[in-house]
This record gives structure tokens, sequence and C-alpha cells, in this order.
């Protein structure tokens, strides 16, 4: 019976699932993740809450009311604001209600490779730049291919995963202007940058952000996203959101890491950025590394060591990195998400080791 | 600035969004909810877990455990399991990989309203038969309807929300075979019909089974659905699931859930089929009221006062029942949820009082 490869798009046939290997270690730093669990605070009061609700009752159809603290919380008004399962999800919808088959979305490379993904599976192509050779965004290359063949969608992970590089802001401005689709930013990074687009918005009604719960606010397992564009666009793009998309529990937990963000998650950002940046300068003196500056909470790191061998050996001493050696430009790199300090000073004293 | 006409699909912009009224009441039958609140085991256990897990940490990439739970629980392989952020989102899965712009989906009407909002999205092409004089399926409608437009899908929901008729085996067994395309079969309800479509997945490599812990699992809040197919089947369709569609908490809860099924579940499922029989026979004898014998945990019933004056009488009672008039075949009918034996009794006296 031939149902299957009957019934399935040749373009979805021919796709390699998107996957990552199941590896575990004691200190984990292959995930970008906050490295510490999310304030006992935070989830002592989501068990709170939780307990009071009935489990067995739908959620709110649209999540009103964390919506009304995300507008709070982002400065942009909550009719302009989608939240969802993971930004991933907002991505999705963002695509699904744009692109058709023969549709093209220009990306940098190397980028989250999700968005490949996803505009594959809708048939739609994509058109990619890569990134200059300081693993910053191109500009010039970029708006050149714009011009070239007028993409209908263009994506910019910002700061970029896997890199960190951020799009400088005023070149962004200058981009949406002169595009006639949709800009979408992703931004799951932001808060370790210390900037956002989000002020963009007002003038820009064919700008889309997209961040996430994922990385400061320490949710990651929750998985809560969210999307911010003019009332008018997330209108269309809620369209594609199914109902009901964010569960119950999500929904509570992610209004009180809002509430409680100054008080107990922006610490925790700090101190992130201060360890990434004591990271970097502590890779720079080891042998064969070179790490490359980034406005997030990771970094790559060129090594003359086969990145494969880097991997294999810091798993060996209980710490997971990734291997970004399959991306393009990134041959000789492997990924490190920036821990807690101790977590960092035994990353160090591994690599020195490795590294000799 | 014309970003947003611009950009969004011309099928999507002139789609209406799928919404429902935020009407509250003490006693809420409208949405075919688990009348009882998930057992106080199943939360207990759950909240120990949870507090065991960082929640700073990603989910599985696919959540093997529960997909295990899962597997010794339908009797269907592991790795022909998909466990997804409700059914909603595995319905979508499957027609992101199947449907293109000109693809034909075959539903019956009236049903649920959610396949026709994906497949419009997709692009593709809603084809209906309408369900026979006494609410059941017209299976020689629909067979006809096969020959005559050859469709790429079918849906059918089984039993059907929101008259509760369900697909016979033999019929159904009969239109696969016969059928080239994928046959998805919505078995949401099916814990209520003692029925399910599963045992024929072996011998159909075609046959996509839906499944969910809202209904009978009692866990609503927590978005948590299941789809069974063939290995090869669930392989392609997996591509368009995201990663970490499931939030680590819900995957645990529904593992607990499972464990928990026969102990804390099954009796609440015996106890609404026994409500929904003795609701129905009560109905039956009010004035001006005829249910139709259903094989979920809510029915229609055809009223001679119009829907929306017993809608608004009910909830002026404080119990809210959802007013499903607009529906095709419906003009006449609104939809109860099976609720506990006091919330029937309640429904069943308010009802006799509107209908005097």
């Amino acid at each position: 019976m031939s149902g299957t490869s009957e019934s399935i798009k040749p373009e979805v046939r021919a796709l390699r699932p998107y996957s990552l290997r199941p590896d575990r270690a004691a200190i984990k730093l292959n995930q970008n993740e906050n490295p510490w669990n999310a304030p006992r605070e935070i989830i002592e009061e989501s068990l709170r809450r939780w307990q009071q609700r009935a489990w067995s009752r739908y959620p709110d159809f649209v999540p009103r009311a964390l919506c009304e603290n995300l507008a709070q919380f982002s400065g942009w008004p909550a009719d302009g604001i989608i939240a969802g399962n993971g930004s991933n999800e907002l991505i999705q919808a963002s695509l699904m209600v744009t692109i058709r088959p023969g549709s093209r979305v220009l990306i940098n490379e190397p980028t989250f490779a999700l968005y490949r993904q996803i505009v594959t599976i809708l048939g739609g192509e994509i058109i990619s730049v890569p990134l200059d050779s300081a693993l910053g965004f191109d500009i010039p290359r970029l708006k050149n291919q714009i011009e070239k063949s007028r993409p209908d969608l263009l994506i910019l992970c910002s700061p970029n995963n896997p890199t960190g590089c951020v799009f400088p802001r005023e070149d962004l401005e200058d981009l949406i202007e002169s595009f006639a689709g949709l800009v979408v930013v992703d931004e799951a990074y932001h808060e370790f940058s210390r900037q956002s687009v989000v002020p963009l918005l007002e003038r820009h009604q064919n700008l889309v952000v997209l961040r996430t719960f994922s990385k400061a606010m320490g949710l990651a397992a929750l998985r809560i996203g969210y999307l911010l564009a003019a009332p008018e666009l997330t209108r269309e793009i809620g369209k594609a959101v199914l109902p009901y998309n964010l569960n119950a529990l999500s929904q509570i937990a992610g209004q009180v890491a809002v509430e409680n963000y100054e008080a107990r998650l922006q610490p925790l950002v700090e101190l992130i950025c201060a360890e990434r940046d004591r990271l970097y300068e502590a890779l720079k003196t080891i042998n064969g590394l070179m790490p490359v500056q980034s406005q997030a909470n990771f970094m790559v790191i060129r090594s003359t060591i086969e990145p494969r061998r880097i991997f294999t050996e810091l798993l060996a001493r209980d710490i997971l990195v990734r291997d970004v050696s399959a991306y393009p430009l990134l041959a000789d790199f492997f990924r490190v998400s920036v821990g807690t300090p101790d977590e960092n000073n035994q990353l160090i004293a591994a690599l020195k080791e490795i590294c000799t």
C-alpha cells in the first residue's frame, strides 16, 4: 500500500528531519538555556496558582491575561501581542499566513535551522546570504540580494544564533523601510544584548518581533514565546495560531515570571553577561582557541583542534557543548552556552587540558 | 504603509478567525470537558515530579518517555506515535505535510470547525458532505462524493463533534481500502464510545488516528494530544511538528495520567457515560426538546424554542451550554456537555423551567 508516499508532498519527503543528539552531561552548555533553574519564588508562586485552577478545564482561547502582562513588560499594546507555545510556533504561524509554493524567504547563514525547515515544508524557497568573515551581518550583500531576488519575507535572528552578532538598529530601520514584505526579527536573546527593535514597531507596520521565555526568563521547560507586531498584522497571523495554543500552566508561570523579572531574573541576566565577558577573555588565552565576541548568552569558538574532537573530549569530562561544524562558515567552530561561574571555570579548565 | 495586506495570503485575509465567546458560568457545559477536576493523585504526583526537574531546561526534543507510555496504553508501537501540544497541533502537522494550494479535503458537516480553518490557510479546498437527516454519517453520499471529486485527504471525527455519531468500523475499513489518500480519524471522544479504530492501523498504512487528553483524561488545561499511524507515516508528519512542541510539565502530567487511567479516570468515564444516558432520557421527557443519542460526552438537542433563547436563559441561571445553531443542519439545536450528576440535575431542572 503506497498511501504514505503518494500523500506526502515531495518537498517534505526530501527533507531531513531537524533533530538533536540526545547526549547528557552534568554541565549542559549546548542549548543556550539559563544555567540557573527558575528562581524559587517563581516556581512556588506558579505551583500555588496552578493548584487553584481546575486542570480539566481548557485554557483561555487566547491568553489575554498573559498578553496584558507582556504589554506592560515590553511597552507594546496587548492587541499587538500573540503568546505562543514557544516562539517556534509563532515563526510557523507567521510563515503559514505568508508563504505559498514559490515564495522566497531571505535569511542569513549560519542561523537558526528551523526557519529553513518550515519554509521548505510550506513549499517556499530559501535564499541565503552568508555572514561576513568576522561572522557579523553582511549588510551590503544583504541589500544587494534583496534588490536582485526581491524576496517576499526577510528573517533576521538578532542576536544571531549561533554566532551572537547583532543587526545594527540604524541599518535595520533602513532595511525595513526599503522592503515591501514582512521583516521578522527573532529577538530570542535580546536581554543579553541590552537592546531591542520593539521601539521600531510603532513606525513600521511590516515588522514582526519574536521573543521567548526559554533563555533569559529561565522557563525553557514550559515553552512560552511571544510575537509583537502592528495589531492589524497580529490579527492576520493569529488566524494560523491554533486555539488554546498555550497551556494554562505555562500561561500562569509566564505571568509570574514577568511579575518577578526585575527582582529575580534581571540580576541573573547581568551575571550571565558578566560571565560571558569573563569566559571570552579566558578562552582567548587558550592555545588554539579563538572565541568570537557575542551579545547573547553563548559564543562560537574557532579551534585549531577539530570541533568534533573538542566536543567528544569535553563530553568525556561531563561537559556538553554544541558541535556547530556542519553549519556554513563554521567548519572550525564549536559553540558554548554561558554557564554558572563554577560551570564556566570547569569548562575553561577542561579546554586548557584538551588544548595544551 | 501597506506591508500587511500585501504580505498576507488572500485566502488568509478572507478568513474569519475561529473564536469562542468568553462567557463564564458556575456550571460549564460548553466545551465537552471532563466535569470533574483531574483526580488528586494525578495532580499531586505531577507536582512532585515537576519540582524534581529544572524549569530552565528544555523538554526532550521528542517526548520519548510519554510515547512509550502511550504505546503501552494504546497497543500501538511508540515509533508510530507523535505526542503534541493538543491534537490540534497534530491535525495541523498532518495537513502541512499533505496539503498544497488546490488540494481537496473531504469532511462531513457539521463537524469540528478547525479542519476547515487549517485547510483554508494552507490554500486547500474543503469539500463537505452533510450528515444524514438523523445526524449520522451519510456513507453512500460520502462514497459518491469520493468518486466524484477524488479528494486528497479525508477527515472523519468519530464520535463526531458536535453530534456524537460514530462512523461504523466496517464501513470505515471499506472506505480506507478504496481511498488512495490519507484518512484522518479524530478520536477525541473515543473513550465514551468504548471503541477505537486503532486496531485498523496494522493493516492500513494510510490511516492516521488522533487522540487527546482534554476529554476523558481530564487534562484540558495542559494541552496534550497524540497521533497514531504507521511509523513510515509518522516520520513524515513528524517533520512538520516543531521541536520541543510539548512542554516538559505536560509530558510529565500525561505520563502520570496514563499510569493512573484505570484506577482513577476510567471510573469517571463510566460515570459520564451513565449520566449521558440518564440525561438523554430526562431531556426526552421535556416539552419541545428532542435530544440526539450520542456516543460522546455531549449531545445536541433539538428545541422548538430558539436555541439562542435557551442559551441565554440557561446562562441567566449560571449554566453555560453551546449554541450550535450556526452550524449546517443544526439551526434548531444546542449542545450540552455531560456534567456531574448534580450539574446535570440542575440543567434538567432549568430546562424544565424554560420549556414549560
